[in-house]
Order: C-alpha cells, then sequence, then structure tokens
C-alpha cells in the first residue's frame, strides 16, 4: 500500500508535546496529522520550519466573546474579530461562554451564541454554559439534554448581581454536574464580602478603579474558593476554580489537591504580568480602570507564588479570561461611560488577553527559565484539551490528531503594542511589554488561518465541536 | 487598723488558679474575697476543705434556658431548673442567650428574658442576645444601645430556618460588632450544605436520628467556620467560634490563629464523651435521637484533636451548650412528638449539659492526665469570664473578685445517673458514665448554694450581670 | 529521496507517551525510532502490536548487581542474570550502581564494574556511582574527571556503617555536585538513630526479623530526609531523595517542593505492595527476613499517601531498588546465614524487584485507575530518562529515538509466582499477588530482547550509556 | 491564734500572676509569702507600691556566667557582677551553667561552679549542667546521680568545636534525661553546615563580623531543630529548644507541638530587639562584633514571627542568654583579640542581656500591646519556674511561695545606657532604646537586693537551689 501524497508537510521544526521535544517532519491529510517522521515524502503543500517549534494549536478555554452585558455596555469582541484575535495569536481553538439571562430558556442561550458565532470564526470553537437561573426545568431537563449533546461544561458565578448563585443553587448545580458528569467551572469571588467592601469603600469616598482591587479583596477570592471546594467535596463532583488571583486561593487549592479531591485550578497573564498597582493608573486616575478585572491582580508575592504553582501542578490551565471592554470608544468603560468614572464599581469588568497570552507565558514563563516548554504545552493545549474532552483530536501533536499547529519562533522578540493587535479593544494592558518568542504562522487542521506574512485568512474556518466528558483528572 | 471578722472562712484547702495552685485559707467578707493567707483569723462561718480543690466558681458561658421554640416543643429547662443544675453541677455564673424572634426588637426580647429570669436563678447570669432579624432598626440603633448597658455578646447563626443569617447581614453585624466593642459568637454550620444533605438523605429513606450526624456534616462545619473567620478578617472583628466539633473546623481556627487573627473557640462535653456512633441508638432507632444536637458528635480521631487542642490553646473556652428536651415527656423530642420520629430533622437539636460539663471535663481530663488542674480553671472559669467581660470580677480566686468558689473533691468517684441530677430533662447522654472528682459545694458570692450534704439552697439568690467589654486577645 | 525500508515496523499498537497516547504504526531503522504514522510501508520485520500498547522501554533507575557485600554474603543477582530480568519485566535500561570501598580509588570502582558488567548486559546500561569515602583526591580530582566522562549521577548514604558519609562529608560532596552539575542521590536514614534503636531492641531480645522495621523508623527516616533538604538548599544543589517509604519523609518533600527547592523524590513497589506486617511472616519467624529492605514497608495509611504523591507530582520516579540475596542458598540471608537468624541487623537489607517493578504500577495503579498510563510512563521511563542525561535517547518514543519500546497487554492477567521469574533470587517478596497489565516483548534499539514466546534473547546485546547533565527541574 | 506582725508589708501594689491581675496588699514572713489581702495589718517593713505592679521576681532560666573560654577569653562577668547586674533587672533566680570541660568529671565541673558562686550571688540561683564529655562514667553514674540531688537539667549543643555532641551522643543523653526524668536544653544549630558554610566565607575573603549571621544561617538552625526534636520523639524525652531566632525553627516546633510531643521553646530579647543588619556595623567594620551571638538575629519577618510566637504559646520561656564579653577590654572580642579582628569565627559568641532582659520585653511586649502582663510574667518568671522544677517556690506570687518580688513602674520611661548597666561588659548591644517600664525594686526572699534609690544591697544574699524534676507539660 502507497501513502497518497501529503496535503501539508512540515519540515525540519521541532515538535513539542506535553513530554517530549524532537526534530522531525510533520505531514498531513484530510486536516488530521498523518505522518511524523525523520523524513517525510514532499506533500503539496510545504513548510520550512527551521529553528521553529512545532506546537499544538493553543486552546484558550477561558474567553468572553459578544456577551450581553445588562448595563448597556457592549464587549469589545466579537467571534469574528475575537477569533481572528486568537489565530494571531497562536491559538486554533476557543472556549467562549454561552450565557443564560435569568428568565431565559439555557438552550435558547445556546442557540442564540451559535447564531452569533455561526460563519465567524477564524478558529473551532466549543460552548462551555454559564447557569445564572437553575430552574427545575433548566436542571432537570434542559442542562442533562445538553452535556449529553457535548456541551460538557458549564461556569457559576459566586458574584455579580445578575449572575450570581447562591449556596443552595450551587449545589443544586453541582449535583446535577456529577449525575450528568458535567464539568462545573467557578468564579470564586464571594459576593456579599464584595458588596460590604465596596459600600464601604464608597462611603469613604474611595471610589477611583483602584478601589476595585480592594474591594475584590484576596480575602473574600479565598473564602469562596474555599467554600466552593467544600460543596463540591459534599456533593462528590469535580470542580475548576477559574481565574485563580494569587496565595490565598491557592493555599486553598493545594490543600484540596493534597487531600485527593478532584479540584482543578486554571491562572491567567494578568496574574503574572500585572499587579494591582497598576489600577492606580496615573495618581490614582481613571487610566487604572484598563486593568479592571475580577479577581484583580494581586502583588508581587502572589506572582511568585503563582509561577511556583504553574511548575508544580497547583495549576493545570493557563487561559486568558478574554473580556475585552474599549476605553476611549462608546459602549465601554471609559469616555462614554459617565457612570463608570463616578465609582470603580461600574467600571466593566474584564480586559482583552486571547492574542497575548500565549506570548506573555512563553516570554516570561519559558524565556526566563521559569518553566519548561513541554509544561507550557501542556497548560495552553493539552490540559485543556483533556479536561475539557476534546483530546485528542485537539491539544496534541500526534497521529489521527486534527492538524492544529503554532509555528513558534522562540527568539524572536517585541514589543507589545496595542497597534499590532487583531481584537477588538482599543488598548491593550500589556502596552510597551518587551516579549521573546512569538507565533509565526498557525495552522488550523492543516490550513494557515495566520502568518506573520500574509496575515490572518480570508475566511473564516473554524467550527463548532460537541465534547466529551471529563476526566475525573488529568 | 483591725480588721474586722470575715463573713465566711475557708481552711486548709488548695487554691487553684489558671496559673497556680497552692494551699491557703481565703476569707469572704461582703460576698467577695478579702483574704488568702496561710492563716486568716476566725469567720462567722467556717468550712473545712482539707483536701479539696478551691475552684473559681465554674462559668458556663454557653447554656440555653427557656427559649421559644418555634415548632411546639418546649424546652426542658427554665430559669429556675437550669440554674439549679448549675449551680449543682459546681457553677456559679451561666450565660444563656436573649433570643430575638424575627419580627421582633430586640430590647423586647431582651426584656423578656429578664422577665423570664427574674427571681428565678440559683446562679448569678448574664444574657448573650441572638441577633436573628438584623434590621436597620436592631443595627443601627437597638444593638449599639444594648451593648452600652452591658450586653456585651451575641450569637449568629450560619443556618436553622428560623434564625440563618446571609452573608450580607453576617458582615453587617460584624461590622456593628466591630464598631461598638461588641464579641460576635458564631454557630458555624452552612445551612444550604445541611439542607441539601438532608434532602439527598430523606430521598434515600435515611431518616433516622443517626442521619442527622451525615447531615450535619463535618465538610459543611468546616466551610462555614472558614467563612466566619474570612468575614471576621476582613471586617477586623474577634470573633468566637462555638461548639467545635472536631478536626476539620479546628484546623480552620489554628490557621487563623497562627496567622494573628482574633478568632477565639469553644468546644463542649459532647465532643470528648460522645461520637456519631452514638447516634445509632440500638440498631439505628430512635434511642438515636437522645444524642442529637448540631454539630454532632464526631468520630475517635476527632476526640484526639480536641484533646489536643485543649492543650494546646486552640480552644479558649469549654461550655456546656446545654440546650435540654424531653425525651419521653410531652413537648420534647420523643414519644410525644409524632413529627420528630418521622425524620431526623424534625428532632430539636440540642441535648442537657450544665451539671455534668465540669465533672466531664475534670474526670477526663484532669483525672486523666489529659490537661493540668490550671488548664481547666482556665477553660471553664478564667477564660470565659475575661472573654465576656466579667473579669476580674467573677472567673477568678482574687483579692476583691466576688467569692464565687466550687469546693471540689478530686477523688470522688461516681457514676452519673439521670435520678441524680437536677435538670429538667428527663434522661442525661451521659447516663451510666464513670466519673473520678465532683464538685462537692457551690459558693456564690460567699453564700452556699448547693452542697452535698443540704442540696440546692431554699431560694434562688442569683443577680445579674452588665458586662464590660471583651479584649481583642485573652 | 526515497525512504529506505525500515528494519522493523511495529503495527497497529497505542503509542503512550508521558503526556500522549494515539493508535499509530510506528518504524525502526537503525536501531531508532524513524516513522510514527497511520501506515507506515512494509519493514524487513513486521510486528502485529494489535490491542497492546506501546510503552518506552522501562528505565529503572536503581539497581544493585554485582555489589560486593562486606559481610561473605553474595548478591543473588549479577549483570547476567539481572539485566535478564529486567528485559523480562519490560525495561530496556537499568542503572546500576559502582560502589566505591573505602579505600578505594573511585576510578578503580568503575572501572571494576565496568569489567563486571562487560559483555553482560541484555539491556542498556550506565551506572551511578556510589561515595563512601570522600577523599580530597576522589573530590577534587577523580569524581569531576568522572561527571564530566557522563557519570552524572552519584548517591550517598547517610547510614550502613561501611558507606555513611557524615554531615561534613556530605555538604563537601554536594558542593562539588553543585560545581559540577552532578545530580545526587540521597539514601535518606539516619544512621544513629538507627543504631540507637537496634541496640535498645535488641537490649529487650526483640531480634526477629520483624524488629528491623522498628529499627529503621519512620522519624529516623524522616529526620534525614529533612537533613538532606536543607544541606542541599544550603549548598543550593538538585537532590533526589530515594526509596521514600511514606507519609513522614513526603511531608518533607513536599514542604520543599512547595518552597520551590530543586528536590526530587523516588518511591518503590515495595512501599505500595507490601507493609511492614509482612516482616512479621509467620508468627515473627524468619519468614519475614524475606521482606527486609530499607527503608522499610510502612503501613496503609503510608501506601494511600505514597498514591497521592504518584498522582500529584511529590514523587518524580518509581523504581525498584533492585537489592537481590537469596532466601535458602548459600551466602544470602537465610539458612546458610547464621548471623542473620540471630538478629536482624545482620540481615541483608534489600530485595529484588527489578522484573516486578513495572507490572505491579501497571496492575496496582493503572488498572485499577489509581493513576493514569502517561503518568505509568513518566514515572518509569520518560522522568527516569530525563532526569538521568539520558533524554531524549531514552525514554521517549519519539523521532530519534532509541527505539527501545515495551510492547504491554494492559487485558492480561497472571499471578506472580517466583518460578516464572529470571531474577538470581530464589524467591519473590510477591509471590502470589494477582496482575493485571504484563510487558509481552522487549525491544531494545530495535531488536526483540524478550518476548512472551521466545523468553530472554540468546546473546547479551546492551551497551553501556555515557549520560549528559541532569536538569534542575523536570 | 495571733498572726505575728510581718517582717515586711506591700501596700497598694497590682498583683499580677501568670493568669491574674489584682489589688492587694502582701504580707512577707520568714522571706515566704504569708498573706494576701485587701488590708495586711502593719510590718516590720512597709513598702508602698501605690501606682506599681508587683510582678514574681524575674527568673532567667539561660544565662552564661564566669565560663572558662577555651580560647583564652574571659567571660565579662562572674558570678558577683552577673548576679547584680540580674537584680538590678528585675531578677530575683538565675540560672546559669556549670559547664563540663572535656575529659573533666562531671561531678568536678559542678563543684568547681559551685565553688566559683559562692558567696558570691546576689540572687538565687541554681545550675544547669552542659555535657561535652558523655561517658559511660557521666551517663551511667555521674549525671543519674546528680540528677537525683537536684540537678535536674542540663543543656547539649549541636555545634561549637569543643562542646558539640554527635547523634549518637545526643541519642544516648536523651536516652539517660528520660530514664531519670531529667530535662535537656538543645542548642540546635548545625555544626557542620555552620562549619561549612564558614570555609566557603573565608575562602571569598567575607570575614567581617556579619558574615557570622550567614554562616550561623536559619538553614543550619532549622535543620538541627528538626533533628533534635525528631531523637526526642524517638526516645520520648521531652526537650527545650533555646535561644530560638526565628520563623524556619520555629515552623519546626509549631508542627511538633500540634503533634503533641513535648517540645517547649525559648527565645530571647536579640531576636525581638536586633536583626543581622546589626552585625553590619558601620559600613561592615568590626562594630557589627558586638552583636555577635548564635543564633544570630535574623530580619524583621522573623521578629514578626516571634511576637505570634511569644503570644501564642509558640514560646514557653523569654530568658537572656547573657553571655558577655568585652568589646574593648583585654581578653573580649574586640581591640585586644587580634585573631578575633582577622575573622568572624574567632569572635567569641555572646551578648550581655541578664539585666535589660525585663525591660527589653516589658516595654516592646507590654507597653506596646503585643502581649498582656500576665503572658509577660509567664514567660519571664512562671514558666521557667514550672519548668526547672521550682515551682512553687519560685515563680508565683502565691501564699507559701518565697517572697521573690519585682516592684515594676509601668510608666517609667528611659533610654538604655551602658552607664548606667550593672554588668561587666563595657557595652550593651541595646545602647540608646528607648524602654516605657522598668524595675524599681527587687525582693529576694522579702530582703530588697536593688532599689533605684539604693542600688545593688551590700552583701550577696543568694543561695543555691536544689529543684525537682519538670513535668512533661506546662
Amino acid at each position: 500500500m502507497t501513502a497518497a501524497q501529503p496535503d501539508l508537510v512540515i519540515r525540519g521544526g521541532t515538535i513539542v508535546t506535553a513530554a517530549d521535544r524532537f526534530r522531525a517532519d510533520l505531514a498531513v491529510s484530510g486536516g488530521r496529522i498523518t505522518q511524523i517522521a525523520e523524513h517525510v515524502a514532499g506533500g503539496a503543500e510545504e513548510i520550512d520550519a527551521t529553528g521553529l517549534l512545532l506546537l499544538p494549536g493553543g486552546i484558550d478555554a477561558h474567553v468572553h466573546l459578544a456577551q450581553e452585558q445588562g448595563d448597556g455596555t457592549v464587549m469589545a469582541d466579537g467571534f469574528g474579530s475575537g477569533t481572528r484575535s486568537a489565530v494571531a495569536g497562536g491559538n486554533t481553538t476557543v472556549l467562549p461562554f454561552a450565557l443564560q439571562r435569568r428568565g431565559q430558556s439555557l438552550r435558547e442561550a445556546v442557540a442564540a451564541y451559535h447564531a452569533l458565532a455561526e460563519g465567524q470564526c477564524w478558529c473551532d470553537l466549543s460552548f462551555h454554559m454559564i447557569i445564572t437561573d437553575p430552574t427545575p426545568q433548566v436542571l432537570g431537563q434542559e442542562l442533562p439534554a445538553l452535556v449529553r449533546e457535548g456541551y460538557t461544561s458549564f461556569k457559576v458565578f459566586m458574584t455579580y448581581d445578575d449572575m450570581v448563585l447562591n449556596d443552595a443553587q450551587l449545589l443544586e448545580v453541582f449535583d446535577v454536574a456529577r449525575r450528568e458528569g458535567a464539568l462545573v467551572m467557578v468564579h470564586a469571588e464571594g459576593h456579599d464580602a464584595i458588596k460590604h467592601m465596596t459600600r464601604k469603600l464608597e462611603e469613604a469616598g474611595q471610589t477611583a478603579p483602584y478601589f476595585h482591587a480592594e474591594a475584590h479583596s484576596r480575602i473574600a477570592e479565598r473564602e469562596a474558593t474555599h467554600r466552593a471546594i467544600s460543596h463540591a467535596e459534599l456533593v462528590d463532583v469535580p470542580v475548576v476554580i477559574v481565574h485563580v488571583s494569587g496565595r490565598d486561593p491557592m493555599e486553598q487549592i493545594q490543600w484540596a489537591k493534597r487531600r485527593g479531591l478532584n479540584v482543578f485550578a486554571e491562572t491567567c497573564p494578568q496574574y503574572i504580568a500585572l499587579t494591582r498597582d497598576d489600577l492606580k493608573g496615573l495618581n490614582m486616575d481613571f487610566e487604572g480602570a484598563k486593568y479592571v478585572c475580577s479577581p484583580p491582580p494581586r502583588d508581587h508575592d502572589s506572582q511568585e507564588a503563582i509561577w511556583q504553582g504553574l511548575r508544580d501542578g497547583t495549576f493545570d490551565l493557563f487561559s486568558s479570561d478574554h473580556c475585552p471592554f474599549f476605553f476611549e470608544e462608546a459602549g465601554g468603560r471609559g469616555k462614554d461611560n459617565p457612570r463608570a468614572r463616578t465609582a470603580f464599581k461600574w467600571v466593566p469588568n474584564g480586559i482583552p488577553g486571547v492574542e497575548t497570552r500565549l506570548p506573555i507565558l512563553f516570554s516570561e514563563g519559558v524565556s526566563k527559565g521559569r518553566i519548561t516548554l513541554e509544561r507550557f504545552v501542556a497548560l495552553t493545549a493539552t490540559n485543556p484539551a483533556r479536561l475539557y474532552g476534546m483530546y485528542p483530536q485537539k491539544g496534541a501533536l500526534v497521529i489521527g490528531a486534527d492538524a492544529d499547529i503554532t509555528l513558534w519562533d522562540p527568539q524572536r522578540r517585541c514589543t507589545l503594542r496595542q497597534e499590532h493587535l487583531h481584537h477588538g479593544a482599543d488598548y491593550t494592558p500589556y502596552e510597551g511589554m518587551e516579549i521573546t518568542g512569538w507565533p509565526v504562522r498557525t495552522i488550523l487542521r492543516g490550513q494557515t488561518v495566520f502568518s506573520e506574512a500574509g496575515g490572518v485568512a480570508e475566511r473564516p474556518e473554524g467550527t463548532y465541536l460537541a465534547r466529551g466528558k471529563s476526566p475525573r483528572r488529568l
């Protein structure tokens, strides 16, 4: 039997997996990886990857796109610009959220986001659901059905007026997740503690964006983390604590992991590249609003703790929590949002990051010797794929997997500038950051969807992925 | 100047304080201790205490008397029988609760309990308040005023349908406590977790009293303990975690103490003398209802942890959480409570213990060499007095203090039997327990209110104590 | 360019790495892996691996072969039988020790072991050195030179009369390791504590083999682990704590890892498959001598701790500590060793295990769902290769690596029996153990060195490996 | 019966014990406390203590007086000046050491120190022994006999060339202590680690006094602390870890206490009032030698940890480790010690502090609100008395106890100056420190041995105390 000519051959690069790195040629046929060898026969298309790394395409398991805001603000990225930005940043899959509004059917919510995404995506995607209204209808019928259809993960919030679930609801939702084998992601910040502090700060006239970081205290995050873990332990269901900001919640997670509980954890670029001091802007002015996200960045001690956690397995995932708002343009957090200027509590929570996630972790982590290259791959591609039921189709450079490959130049140096980015937001919180290591080409199922030379591909070719169930352990 | 003849001289005993023990005579005049000396001149009354210990009268800082039950059950002790039982068990002061019903003015609640107690008490007493309805009126006016009048501590519940405060309320209440310098006692069990488990157990047909111990899980207690500590840390207010049942919540308390937070902790006889297995009764029958209290007793590992905590300062207080219900008689948990027999959730929570608290701790702790005699005094008298603002009037055998003295025979052996006890309940959960060490005479402000020979005094002479503020540290 | 026909093609199996698993064909040319593909053209030799796993050949990084015993006992395995046993158990590389006798030149010791191994080995091998006499000559000249020649790791002992280094020596040796980039393996048991306990036990007449487990206490192991870690921290050198037996030393290792120290850890089959009770034999008789090793197996709680540590990254390595002695035959620990029968301290320390290591971990770990297959590969092949400077030549199924492949039947069930094993010892401590999962064929650089059908290959083809330096982090 | 006129009456002060504080008069007869009362009849001598505290006379359980130095240096205090300094600093009892020289009989050592002390002491005293040569004669005969004669505690060193015991010796000595019921004090610093670092620093030319603090690293102290605790756990004997300098060894002690081990701990003024930066002197000059002691002071984080430990019971004792050397005068560490100027390792280890211990802890602790007054008494008098077998004769203001009383003015402010001190050293490391709270009169068995007005008493009246056995728990 003779193998047909491959559609694509990538030659001379170094293939990196979550465990291994080695020089090899790689061939793609029908969108899948079909050969990895010392030498592969000529392909219809050939790419010279000499000096480059071949990484599994980045999977950003935590992005917010086109989400409706109750307050009239507009998210700066829809599925189009968001996924263009993703592929320009080395990603081939993103997992945005389908947000159930209160009073809304969960299935309708999912359908609505499908409609928004349809035909707009430059990379593959799948949806986490957000449950804000766990009615008997939702828990008894819609959620079980949707899980079986491949919506195998959903997020719950322990804060935000329009999304928060109380403990009884959390327990009920966890119980359904256990029964259906779905994975629960938890935004762990204590709602009442935040509101209490917010009111105290307002009463003291402390309304600048900086005080967002005090209102969203490390104590509130730690408490909610402990609470979420306890509820999950009681119900015996795995949970992911998302966007962990520092040492306090980490200690809870480490304690849980040492006890063998099925607790997973995610952190994000803002917690290694920013601190609460960034929220001060210039002399406590409104510039600080550019950095408002929840939980907020903490301090240098927490940054150190997070690096240790990225190394030692406290963290399983490194995602962006991309949640972009305009700073200057209408509908955003700034010039045209007079309410946001009166008090931090009106500033939309979230910052852009889907395009800069991989470069920041690579540069600060791999290039500076804090984490290995293999760990980088695990955190940004293989673990997200495994944990969210997409493995081995996604997240791995192995035979039979989708040919989602990022060509990475580990030596490339650049300075992060808003003008070079593809996201919809009108600023980046990382403006001026020096980076070593950059994705130079992004290949989705064998097709180049971004290259330095050619920019983003002309047409969106991303598809939707129904997902399998999550493992209880990675 | 010649000293007048003392009213009372106690000769030849060994005086024990929270730090010291020594042989001396002790003289009382005007109800206060006026001399401690090698030899004291003759008194109007003389007691020979040869071979006995003189301990500061026991202070039981956690008793429930005459509390209204929403469900038609009746508490087995009012102020009369409850305080008779207290003095028979070596106590000279008790701190029962003035429970605010929802919708009720806090001041009215306090007045109502004063009315119930008036003229009925065989020992001194003061009230903790229970806040169940923290309205602006209560928090803004009544509570501050009452604190200033000497009601300097109050309890909040994190569970029970008719008493639970949510996190927002807890934070508000804590904030008032901080401002007014009041001390907050917290019943730390997670309400929603308990209800969730209760429902699950009921669905599985597991309704015997034993399952109370599963519904009130160690996880729910640990979570609420962490939450209460976090709220207190955020607000910067001292709190007492009351009736801690075992290792899980203890770890949270130890963690808080190591970080220097002002967290105090109390445990009770049921957590060293009972285990969850006692709730099994005979073959999981209704006998188990005799041991239903919240939190429930745990296991032997937790008992060991508690002993370690009593020694090393994890625990500051040892109280009874006396909360008696009839087992056989009408209005209680048993024969005449058909609902309680259908499901554990209807069994009134609480067991009697004000009379057996000191003997159990002495016998299991001091006589068996687990704690020192001085630590016994600290846990049962000096610390409660200090923490609840009664020191040095109460809780100490020092010049000027109230002559509240318990004469203790450390060699006396007996077997605990319901028929010997003075409480109102119709059973004791400690029936048949072998005890070494027993209070043989209880002296309140110089008057004998109980003696083995004479029994309980004829008339109730207890008075009400307005209290000072609590220290942030013991 | 046309690829030549491969020497060997393995078809239809599931390739497993430390991160991934996938179905593919694999081709070998010139002893190295040259292709991994959906379909590979025909090879000179073909193996049908349908239903089998292709694992990186096992690397047993801790085996003792042909070591001279000062006391007249004879090790039951030389390089011939030891490596035959290794390949029969799925291994393709072993790392035995070149033991320096006191007074001996280190280089001479290395040469002597090379001479013993030359032409005798059925698998590849490399030597760790054992430093027992750190003279200036050894530390100043021999050791640096040997490290540069590829002997990049060495072991030191904190116990055993003829090998123990004192703290001054340990620190000196660690310092040389830091300077030369060598990796230090530490046998961490406190010598004086063991001798003290041994003397006490002997004085009490407690001389049965069982008391070995008391003499080699968990306290002595924990103390030495802490000490080794502290010395390594002071000198700033990575260390491997080998053959960790249970919870006590693990807590020290976890503490060190959380603080970011470069501490690695290894455990062994005896700590998951045996307990100290095995040393009791039948009614405390000499049968217990079959299980005497150091540190000794502990209890079920420690077994649970070790499983948790194998999962969560506390352990980096799973090795055998193969150290075989005869039980019945002359020169061993038993019938013909009258001294050993008089007191446990004369029983040679060590048990056989190179052949049973992989099956035991697979069966107890993977088959029973305690660890993932990928983690199995990491612990038994990829991590040892990385940590000891053999990666990517060894320990990985990647292009360019040596074609060291174990074909594993995950469904195969068998019972461990001495009569089926290939080691030199006359018993196995795991007699009768039920196993699910077994290596059915072992391929070394493309050559089958063991198969179920054919047994061990006729001629020894193993070669010596000079190794590179160790990473500071995995 | 009529009480005779007391020898001494102290009126109007506030008596403070380790648990209580109260206003009372106190009467002394025959050197013992005989009455404590609201009003005491007139005494032969009367002292007006209005506005003053009556504290149990300070017990400094760790002082070095007249110790022979092997290296030709001379200790700056003998028993005369040392005890004059002690009483001027509010102490009534000191526990210096009887140091066994190697080769010397322990009994001879004890006799020699008795001879030196005889008739020279202004306060009472008793000896700890120092065991440097645990021969069979010492362990088998002398030590048991001496313990029975009331020398119930001894110290061992884990460092210093002329005193260090190895692990085998430590274990043997611990074993004798267990058998005889003696208490072992441990100087826990790892000898070999210190020597290793010293050599490295010398090789790097880092010989200034400051580098003493690097040579005596926190790691070496932590390791030895863990080791000492482990040995004590193995042997099952109580130990005191003396002069604990900071967070690292404290964590080991806390871990041990949580596990219920009988480990006690002591800290000293230098660890709350100095930091390693003091050893820098002026620009790393020889002034730093004034602060050389072992272990050395650490950093501000460790100071915080120590305050927490003083509060929460991690520390049982607060002693001076008074060990004075001249700075300018001959025989000391400075001008006339040319060798000390060449390298830190020749600087005698130790600083003066017996006179400043109580004022520093009172001022920094009680006056600044970090510890309570009762805790001050426990740490400086009651606990040392209990732990070292002198209670209730010493360390307590109770009937029957020796009338050792320090009158303390809590409001007195002063600045520490060498010219005001009574010790033999020619400097104080605390020069210029601002103090609030000072001992104004020291009373030993009813006799004033120091007063502000009269200075130190004319004649030394201190006596030797044979001591009882130590409790396993305080």
